[in-house]
C-alpha cells in the first residue's frame, strides 16, 4: 500500500481546529480534508497528523499522512484538492513516501510562531494572524523568560492536563525574534501539550508588561500548576511553521 | 490654524477605494476617516491625501492632512480614530505639523509594493495581499523589464488617461525582490497615473509567462497605447508603501 504525504498551510480562522469533530456540520480541517480526499480516491480513507492545532491556529507546515490503496498522480491530486479546499487551506505539496512513513510517530520536532504586534495600532493587513498587544513590553525580560523554557521539563503549568499523561516535553529552541513592529516568539519541541505555546507565550507577555515578576518564573514553572498561568494568548497569533522528520 | 498630520493603514478589501464618492452609502476610507473626525471634533474637516488609492487596494504608510480650528490631544484623537475605525483601518501615528505642510503637494514621491506568490498553491494568510499566479515566472526577463521602467518618461501606455492631463512621470526606483515563495515589485516615483503600477506589474507578469517579448516592452512603452498592455494585475496585491516628504 502507497503512503502519500500532504504539507499543508491554512487560515484557521474559520475552522474549529484541525481535528475533526463527531459532529460532522462542526466544520475543522481534517474534515475538509478527508472529505476532499473521499471525493478525489473514492472512499474515506484515515489520516494522521503531526500537530492537530486548535480552533483557530492556523499552520504554514503542517504534514498528514495516508496509506492508499494504488499509486496516484501526485501532481494531479494536489491540483484537485487545492480547487476543492482552497483558499483557506492550500495544499502545498504531495509526495509519495516510504510506507513506513508517519505524519505524527516519525515527527522529530515541531516548531511553532507566535506573533505579538507591538507597533501603536495593530497592522490591518496583518490582523489576522498577529496579537496586537502595543508598545511598551521589557523584551530583555521576554528573552530571559524564554530562556527558562528551553531542555527537558515538566511544562504542566501550561498545559491543560490530561489524567494520566505526562506534561515532560523536550524544548530544543525558544527564542524572541525583533522585527520592525512585530515580536516573534518562536519555539521548537519534540512535541507540545494542549495550549503550551500559547501559554508560554502568555506568561512571557505578562512578564513584558510588568504583571509577573521574572525572578518568578522559574518557581512558576517548577510549581506545575496552571493556575499560576493567568494568560493565554489568543489563537490566532499562532502558526505551525514545521515539522521535522 | 493648526494642521495635523494623519498616517494610516488600511485593509483595502472592503472599501471602494480611497476617495470619497458622491453616494455616501458607498464605503471607502475617505469617507469613514472623516466621517470619524467629524464626530471627534465636532465638525466637517476637508482632508487632502498623498495617493488615492482603488478599490481594493491597501496601503501601510498613507498620509492624510487637514486643518483644525484649535490645537489637539494628539495621541487621544489617535486612540479616538482607532476605537472607531479599527481593525480594517489603522491610523499609524498623528501629529502636529507646520502650516504650509499639504498631504498631497507637499509628496516628493510615493512608493509601492507589489506581491506575486510564486509558490505552487497561494499562501493562506496571505492571500489577501498577494497575487497567486504559481512558479515558472522567468524572473531576469522581469527584472530587464523593470529596468525599462526607470526615468521620466510618459507612461500613456499604462494609464487610465484622463484627457488634457499628462501622463508624463519620474520613476526613481523600479525593481523586483525575491522573498522565498514571494516576489515584490518595489516602485518609487514622483507621482503615478491611474492603475500605472498594476499595468506595470501586468505587463511584467505577461513578460515573465513568455506572453509579451521582453524585447517588445521598449517599443510597447514608446506607443503610449493602453490597448498594448494587456493584463492588469488585480488590486490586492497592491499596498501603498510610503510617502517622501
Amino acid at each position: 500500500m502507497p503512503t502519500l504525504r500532504l504539507d499543508l498551510a491554512y487560515d484557521g480562522a474559520g475552522f474549529k481546529g484541525y481535528a475533526a469533530q463527531s459532529d460532522a456540520s462542526i466544520r475543522t480541517i481534517q474534515g475538509e480534508l478527508e472529505a476532499a480526499l473521499t471525493t478525489l480516491l473514492g472512499s474515506p480513507h484515515e489520516t494522521a497528523v503531526a500537530g492537530r492545532t486548535d480552533s483557530g491556529v492556523h499552520a504554514r507546515g503542517q504534514v498528514v499522512s495516508l496509506r492508499i490503496d494504488e499509486e496516484v498522480d501526485v501532481g494531479r491530486l494536489q491540483r484537485s484538492l487545492n480547487g476543492i479546499l482552497g483558499p483557506e487551506i492550500s495544499v502545498m505539496a504531495v509526495s509519495s513516501v516510504d510506507d513506513d512513513f508517519h505524519a505524527r510517530f516519525s515527527a522529530l520536532w515541531r516548531k511553532y510562531r507566535y506573533t505579538l504586534s507591538v507597533g501603536p495600532a495593530p497592522d490591518p493587513l496583518g490582523r489576522g494572524h498577529q496579537w496586537h498587544v502595543g508598545p511598551g513590553l521589557d523584551t530583555s525580560a521576554m528573552e530571559e523568560t524564554a530562556a527558562h523554557f528551553a531542555g527537558e521539563q515538566d511544562f504542566g503549568a501550561f498545559c491543560r492536563s490530561v489524567e494520566g499523561r505526562t506534561n515532560v516535553r523536550r524544548v530544543e529552541e525558544a527564542a524572541w525574534e525583533n522585527d520592525g513592529p512585530l515580536l516573534h516568539f518562536w519555539i521548537r519541541a519534540n512535541a507540545f501539550c494542549h495550549q503550551m505555546v500559547r501559554s508560554l507565550v502568555g506568561l512571557s507577555y505578562d512578564v513584558g508588561r510588568g504583571f509577573t515578576p521574572v525572578g518568578s518564573v522559574a518557581e512558576i514553572m517548577a510549581s506545575r500548576d496552571r493556575g499560576r498561568v493567568v494568560t493565554v494568548a489568543p489563537p490566532h497569533g499562532l502558526v505551525l511553521w514545521e515539522v521535522g522528520y
